[in-house]
Formats: structure tokens, C-alpha cells, sequence
């Protein structure tokens, strides 16, 4: 179960329930083609001057891109990120071929693995992404050009029984999500 | 009408249809409630650790905040975004009230923004994001602390005429929306 939001205003579902659970199904088996139609999103999204300077290795439980992203996973991510159904790293092309520097990558990805994870919900998938991993052992496996970094990692999956879960993250999974109230959200301007 | 692009796989319609116009309506109006489920949206987005890095300054065409953020842009966006119903700021926190510096608030403005856009694309509205700013004018106008910073502005508003466009722009509205393949996107471990 979702734990549900409060929301001043209402929206579209995919958005509402969205979450970044931790106890993933242990047994449940993605293919690529599952994976298709959010890669698609991702590759829609918006991006300064159309520059897509976003890409991603894909791992699927049991092959070597998903050992070698869990290989590279904190701890405390690993012990319930192993279990996922595809761990996803999100690359950033922070350098042009001919060398310029793209300040934009690093936003122009979250907007790409944010519409992933959005058409991720419509699939019924779940996705967590992860700063906590390392970033250079990572590059390294991947064999990444100087120019392209991996920004985050994230899992996909189906939710799984929370009973499976060490116990401290188990109470963590049943807290209520919580955000900051919308009028810490617009600051400036018309407020709310 | 959405340049229709093409899809290897179906995506949600709200991911499918957004996309970046220039033509704005010059005479439709935007209240703080049409943009309170976009705001919403933004709001329940994901970030590193529930962080939230994000806050977004709202100007509404004819205010001051609208005249502050369109005195910032580079002319070749002024001339259209002029006419765009709001004009939105969208900041990020980048160090911590303790001094923290936060590496991954670009990232997660930019899936906040994304969370916006596909709201807005359910509203009915467009939204046309732009890095083409004065960062440190705009900073200056809205009074940021130095620690937070305008990272990219949008217009938001709904579609206008393509005619009132100047020719250059109006030739550049009727080109199809263009991506790289999705085996461009999805470059490491399993391809597409």
C-alpha cells in the first residue's frame, strides 16, 4: 500500500502514487519490453536545446550490469536493492563531443528518470533512485567515456512483502510520506 | 497541434503530448488555483533523502515577479515568452541551512519541474522551459540567499497562434518533435 499523501490540490494519479519503496518482490522477473515503454518516457522528456543528455545502462537480476551496479550500491541500499526486479544507472553526458561543458545534464536526467519513474507507476512498476553509491567504481565497470558520469542508480520493480525487510527498515517502509507545505514550495511571487 | 512524434513503444498520453512551444496565447489568464495542481505536482516529486531542494517563484502576466523574470531572459526568449500567462523561476537549494553543500539539488529540481510539466500537460497548459537567463539579475531581483540559486525559468500558459510568432520562430513550431533512438538512449548492459 502507498502510504497516502496529504494534498492541497488533487492530481493525476501517476504523480499522486508515485513512491520509492524498499521491499521489492523478491521473485517477480522484468523483461526488456517491460521496461520499453519507460525508457520511451524517458526519452521524451524535455531537455535544453533538445541535447538528451541523458543515457542508461540496464541490468536485469542475474546479469553482470545488475551485479556491477550493486557492486558499486552503499550498504544500506544493497541489503534491500539485491532484490529488486532491475537496478537502472542514469547517466549524465556532462560534456559535449566537441568538448563544451553541459551545466544543463544533471537537471535535464532528473527530468528523464522522473518521466521514467512516472510511466513506471502506470506499468505498475515501482522505482527508488539512490545517491548512495560509487560513482567512479561504477564509471569504471561500465567503461565510461571521461565525458559521461553516472549521476544516480535506481530499482524497478513490483513491491514486495515488507516482512522481508531488516526491521528497521521495515518501520520506515509504513511511515506516512511527508513533503513541506506548498507555501514553502513557491516562495516568491503569487504564494499560496 | 503536438508535432507527433515518433514512439517505439506507447507511453502515457500526459508524457506523449508534453512538449515546448513558443505560440502563447496573448490574452489567456492563469490564477494561482489553475496552477495549484502543478505546483502540487512539483511537490511530490522525489529527491535525495526527501530534501525537497526545490522552490519556484510565480509571476502571473502583468505583475511584478512576471516583469522581474522576463527582464532576466536573453532577447530571443523574451520575444515570445513575453506573452505567456505566468512565467515561473525555478530555484534550487543548493547548500544546507548548516552549509551542507547539496550536489543533487540540480538533479531533483529537474525532476520537480518534469512533475510540473506533466500536470500541466493534464491541465490543458504548455509549458516551455529556458536556461537562456540572467541567473545572477534574477537571483538578485527575488532577493535569493546565496545559497540557493534560479536554475532554470518556464513559461506556462496555453497554446496561441503560430502567425503572431516571428517567421523564424513560426517555421521552427511546425517542425515534428525529434529524439535520438531509444538504442542511443539506453547505451549499457541490456539494448534495445
Amino acid at each position: 500500500m502507498t502510504p497516502t499523501p496529504d494534498h492541497s490540490f488533487d492530481i493525476h494519479p501517476p504523480l499522486a502514487d508515485r513512491w520509492s519503496p524498499r521491499a521489492y518482490s523478491h521473485t517477480h522477473v522484468l523483461t526488456k519490453d517491460d521496461l520499453g515503454p519507460c525508457f520511451e518516457a524517458a526519452r521524451w522528456s524535455a531537455s535544453s536545446g533538445n541535447s538528451q543528455p541523458w543515457s542508461f545502462a540496464l541490468g536485469l537480476r542475474g546479469d553482470d550490469t545488475f551485479a556491477a551496479i550493486l557492486g558499486s550500491l552503499a550498504e544500506g541500499n544493497a541489503v534491500w536493492a539485491q532484490h529488486a526486479s532491475a537496478l537502472v544507472a542514469n547517466i549524465a553526458q556532462l560534456t559535449t563531443a566537441e568538448g563544451k561543458s553541459q551545466s544543463h545534464a544533471v537537471y535535464d536526467l532528473g527530468q528523464s528518470v522522473a518521466h521514467f519513474s512516472v510511466q513506471a507507476t502506470v506499468e505498475g512498476l515501482v522505482v527508488h533512485q539512490m545517491g548512495g553509491f560509487d560513482a567512479d567504481q561504477l564509471g569504471a565497470a561500465l567503461q565510461l567515456d571521461p565525458s559521461h558520469a553516472v549521476i544516480s542508480v535506481m530499482t524497478v520493480g513490483v513491491i514486495g512483502d515488507p516482512a522481508e525487510l531488516p526491521e528497521k527498515l521495515r518501520e520506515r517502509e509504513a511511515l506516512p510520506r511527508m513533503r513541506k507545505p506548498l507555501s514553502d514550495v513557491v516562495t516568491h511571487g503569487v504564494r499560496y
